[in-house]
């Protein structure tokens, strides 16, 4: 795998091949819906859909591109922090481009839209959405870089300004390292001068994982089971300073690990539990080390910072335009995604699979 | 149990049988030391030992009266997250009488003084302190509130101050609720109108310790097996709001219990671990709810807050003057001291052991 082929080349898109006024459609518009919680390849469905007439304060966007995210699966399974109101349409992320705008909108025809919340339901060839429920995307942006910055990017930015004040040469670690959120959390920290300690867990394809997180701009990369060991303990003592802040993804005895890499006075983050079992930090790391635990939903901050949202989102296009952010991505056509769900399901794999609608 | 037997009486103590100039002692000074980390009982010994000369900025104390806490015990074994420099005398807390003050110490002859920090060594009948390491007890508060004041209600009260902004009404929960913190946290809170739902181990003496914890003004105070119980869970719907704060002492499961009782961006603080297992907080509740986890330590908040240390102290006077902060407290005197180092770590005692030196 090759730095070039980070860049996965979507086909460029044209103008919508829909009239804007009135709305007719080449072809009827699509949704894949689900009309019950459950495994997303038994409860989701391509059906064509109606799309409601515009109000003056919505938008009529045509949709490119929408990734598949491990929110998405466990919002359709019925098991995630936030319930859909049923039927619903899966997918909280995507780019799409405006055919209409109502006159209380300011998007103009053309314009490349992207959900500022989620619960939008993405996974659609069409949509009429809120006004102030779309962000804009600067020209120039690729479709698939738009489609995934949203979420796991997004979600990498708030963990680095949120939880610790970190300047340049500040140490921290981060476990689950190979994610979406962790790849954008390298790279990001690489742009600010920031060191990374890596956690992976061991795996077939390591070597691979270890030259793509190093060539990004991970300052070590390590295993999970290397953490554990006398070797890490060593590379630590080494470092100028020990980590201020722990990103956890995976909980249990990861956690745990990183936890223990806390400087006095550290913050530890848990942003997703993968293994399924919480985070353990021993006592006396919050009694003597006065460590903190806290958590982070990209979901509530959201809706906590309305006017946060378009400047954390223009921090991330400026990064993509300068190159110093990439994304690891491999596109499938709507109409294969029973497979794109199961697949983007597979154990170890991290490269993030994006529906196109075109 | 009745409320007068709260106050254990000390003997009213008179002006020290000890010359200021010089120092004369009628008997030789001694100390409960330690050469070796261990338990209590085999390394400690009671022995003569001399008293340096006085430095200007020191005071030669005479001791009243100092208890034996977790901590102490723990700092002995050698397992506390502060270690003594051996040779060392056993206690951190006490109070004892001024016999003389250097010249750049503003104390005064036969003024009560209680240690500012930690590790002073409480356990001996006389000592050589630094100014800055004493604070002034005001007239008419008994020896044994005063010797007893400075770890376990002060912990209460940074606990109540520092972690959450508490208003007339809140609620706050807590396990341990009999301990010597858990017991003044009952009535701190109770003196700013805050209600406290109070988790105690189940024990043969359950009736005994539910009506000393209600007495004292908990609101609430059943046992960790009912927290896990749906009659636990429907109390919690019937209050008008979930508690901002929870304080545990204990770790593992009961952590976990009060930890799930906490409302949207509650703070669970951790300050012991009675269990030994760390505290299981589900992942759940730090992305969807957004609690936080954090720690306390008192002798590192006294190190960090020199100018707080005596404020914290004459707030908890004051209340210990209007009657409104109890202790629950009964005296060995100094030569029983073994008997009385083993019966302060009985299981499911939580009457406060105090060494008496007259």
């Amino acid at each position: 795998m090759r730095a070039a082929s980070l860049r996965t080349t979507f086909k460029s898109f044209n103008a919508p091949s829909i009239s804007s006024r009135g709305f007719a459609a080449k072809s009827s518009p699509q949704a894949l819906q689900y009309t019950q919680h459950g495994a997303p390849k038994s409860v989701l469905k391509l059906e064509n859909v109606e799309l409601p007439k515009l109000k003056d304060d919505q938008v009529l966007v045509k949709m490119v591109a929408a990734p598949i995210n491990p929110a998405d699966i466990n919002m359709i399974e019925g098991v995630y922090g936030k319930k859909a109101q049923l039927p619903a349409i899966g997918g909280n992320e995507g780019v799409g481009i405006v055919v209409e705008a109502g006159p209380k909108s300011s998007f103009k025809p053309n314009q490349h839209v992207i959900p500022s919340v989620a619960g939008l339901g993405t996974w659609r060839t069409h949509g009429v959405f809120q006004h102030s429920d779309l962000l804009a995307v600067p020209e120039g942006i690729k479709p698939e870089y738009a489609a995934t910055v949203s979420v796991n990017p997004a979600t990498a930015l708030r963990l680095l300004n949120d939880f610790a004040d970190l300047k340049q040469g500040d140490y921290i670690i981060q476990n689950g390292a190979n994610s979406a959120v962790g790849f954008a959390v390298i790279q990001l920290a690489k742009a600010r001068g920031i060191k990374t300690i890596n956690i992976v867990r061991n795996r077939n394809n390591y070597e691979e994982v270890h030259e793509r997180l190093t060539r990004v701009g991970g300052d070590v990369v390590v295993t999970d089971e290397y953490l554990e060991g006398a070797q890490f303990k060593r590379l630590l003592l080494d470092l100028p300073q020990q980590p201020k802040l722990a990103l956890d993804c995976v909980g249990g005895k990861s956690a745990t690990g990183i936890a223990r890499t806390l400087a006095p006075n550290g913050t530890l983050v848990t942003y997703g539990g993968m293994s399924r079992k919480p985070a353990v930090v021993p006592t006396s790391l919050f009694i003597f080390k006065n460590i903190q635990h806290k958590g982070f939903w990209l979901t509530k901050w959201n809706e906590e910072n309305p006017d946060k949202r378009q400047q954390s989102m223009d921090e991330l296009f400026k990064l993509i335009s300068q190159d110093k952010l990439k994304i690891w991505a491999e596109k499938r056509h709507l109409h294969e995604w029973a497979e794109a769900v199961e697949h983007s399901q597979a154990a170890y794999r991290d490269r993030k699979i994006v529906l196109s609608f075109e």
